[in-house]
Formats: structure tokens, sequence, C-alpha cells
């Protein structure tokens, strides 16, 4: 199939000249026109892959899923069960340059989907997908009630969220390190050593509903 | 002082009008044009309160602000320190079609403070202010160490406005139930009734760094 290769390899270059355009000039910067004259290519020659701004934006997008999936794939993994979450769950934080992009890239696009319904729907996929990473955080944790992990993958998402979203705005609030003693709160409250005990020890079980 | 006395019943109307237009059409169709009309006046006659997509955003900003502390300085005070404390933190959450519209400004307004710096300043005032809202709940909940403090706050912070944004993107899944009771176990986990014990029952201090 030489077609599919040569897309697959076009989609690469593309992809890759996206990715240098949004590091150099931030996602603001990274315009139909811009990414075309960084891959070299004609603008028509992009169309394939996009024709606005915000099909750029998701295409953008689904490169950050893949650069993510990539790097926690290739996770060794730990052996302690805390620390095997925690570093799954680091690659998906705005922890150094590379993954401050992916922030920005993460924001623009659910800054977009929040006023332009097409991408609504690559938005809830990545939505979905992160949850998911949540709930089998949490799954990880021996968290197993179903209704307690509900609840627990929603709040440990929307802390993500939240802690990404603090950190692109008041970076002089929100370093690394604050980021990283922020998660390592949450899930010690969750995850073993600072769960609630009954007397004899046993972990007590967390409230689902109030 | 007459003359400011005028422009605050002019600012108060002109605030009614933008609050109507964000209603029933969204922020995306709170123009400055469409505001004028819904106000009766001239565009140029708003000159003096907003000329621009992003100070007219800035405009409905504080409207909100103003809004929500005027609600929490009417609110009952619960004799349970809980209450107390759920009962302030529920009116930043998107729980009916009021706090829905001021969740729908806050997030545009920090969409467009995220590419928009003339907008941080006051972007930083409304962050700080929910920061310190966080902060005195904790006081509220009797977390006393000012290191716990400082990270429990930003993390009950990171907390409400990841869930604003999911309660925007995602209502099918983030209903207000789900949000209180998300609100309500993160809490449970501060405040008391799931907090972790020593064997004797007394509170056991939670950690503040890793």
């Amino acid at each position: 199939m030489p077609k599919l290769v040569d897309h697959e390899q076009r989609r690469r270059e593309l992809g890759e000249a996206v990715w240098r355009v949004i590091r150099r000039d931030g996602v603001e910067g990274a315009t139909v026109r811009a990414v075309a004259a960084e891959a070299g290519w004609s603008p028509g020659a992009l169309r394939h892959y996009f024709t606005t701004q915000s099909e750029l934006l998701a295409f953008a997008m689904r490169l950050v899923v893949e650069r993510v999936e990539k790097r926690v794939a290739a996770i060794e993994p730990a052996a302690d069960r805390r620390a095997a979450v925690e570093d799954r769950l680091r690659e998906l934080m705005p922890l150094d340059n590379e993954r401050r992009a992916e922030n920005e890239v993460w924001l623009a696009f659910t800054s977009r989907a929040l006023i332009d319904p097409p991408l609504r729907a690559l938005h809830g996929e990545v939505h979905d997908a992160l949850h998911a990473a949540c709930a089998s955080a949490l799954a990880a944790l021996e968290v197993s009630d179903p209704a307690v992990c509900a609840i627990e993958a929603a709040r440990l998402h929307a802390l993500i969220d939240g802690l990404a979203l603090h950190a692109a705005l008041r970076p002089d609030l929100i370093s690394p390190n604050r980021l990283l003693t922020i998660l390592g709160a949450h899930l010690d409250a969750l995850g073993g050593t600072e769960s609630p005990r009954t007397p004899e020890g046993r972990p007590r079980r967390r409230r689902a509903q109030r």
C-alpha cells in the first residue's frame, strides 16, 4: 500500500513542522500559513490535513495525544504501585518545556471546543481518555468500590485539569515542584499512607455519596 | 458628587443589559453592538465602559465577581463549620442557570486571558480572590498549619476550576448533583469526618511535603 505509507510519512513530517512552530511561536503563532512555510509545503498541500485554525488545533491535539501515549507506554513499571501511578500521571502535567507546549495545545484546544461544536467530539475523546487514565490510577491504588471509583476519578481528573490551567496562567505560583507536591498530597490522601484507618489499622472505606 | 452617582447608575444599567444578553445569547453573542442595542444606547455611549470584545469580557467578569460577592455576603451563617464552608463554595459552582452563565463568563474570560496579556491583571485578581476563598475555607475547617494550608488551598482551588471546566464541557457527565458529591467528598477528606486519625482517635496531622 505505497499510498498509505506515503500519507503516513507526510503526516509525520507535517506533525514535526507543527510541533516546531508551536515550540517556537506558541499556539497562537501556529497558523496554517506558518506551518506550511515551516514544512516547506505550499498551503494547498496541507489541505488533506487541515485548512482552518480549528482543524490545525485538532491536528496538533492528536499529536499531543500520540506523544503522551508513547511516553506512557515507554515507562519502566515501578515496583511500588504508588510510584507507578505517579510516573504515569506526571506525563500529563506541564513539568518541562515539552509538556508545557503540550499543555498550551490542550488548553487552546479546550478553549476552542467551548465555542466550536465541531471540535467537541475530539475533545470528548481526549476528555474520556484522561478520565480513563484517572480511573486506572485509582484501580492501581486499589480503590475498587465502583461508586467510590467514579467519584474519585472525576475528582482526580478535575484536579489535573485545574492544575494544568493554573500552571499555564500563574507559572509564578504553580511551579513544577508545586504541581508535584499537590499531586502527591492528593495521592497520599487517596492511596494508603494517609488514608483513613479503623482503630484496628484497616483502611476505612471512603464515602461515595453524601 | 452628582457625576459619580450618574456614572454608577449608568454602569448598573449597562451591567444589566450585558447580563440579559449573556443569559439569552451566551458569551459569544455578547458583542459590543448587541449590548448597545439591548441597553438602548448608541455604540459610542459605551466607550467609557468598553470598546472591544476583550474589554466587554472584562466588564462582564467584574459583574460576575460583584454577583458572587453579594450572594456570599447574604448567606446566613450555618451553625456547622462544614456546612458553612460548603454554602460559600456552592456559590462558586455552576449549579443553576445563573451560575452556569457566570461560569461561562469566567471560562471565556480565562481562555481570553491565556492569549491576551492586558486581561492578565484582572484575571490574576480574580484568581487570587478565589484562592483566598479556598484558604479561608480551610481555615474554617481548622487546617491551621501554614504549609499544609498553602498546598490544600491550591488543591481545592484547582479542583473547583477543573470542575467548572468539566461542567461546561461535559454537562452530560458532570451534573449539579455530581459537582456537589465531588465537592463533598473533597471536604470530607479535608475536614473531620473522614480525616486520618491516630489510634487514640486524635486527628493525624496531614502531610505538607512529600
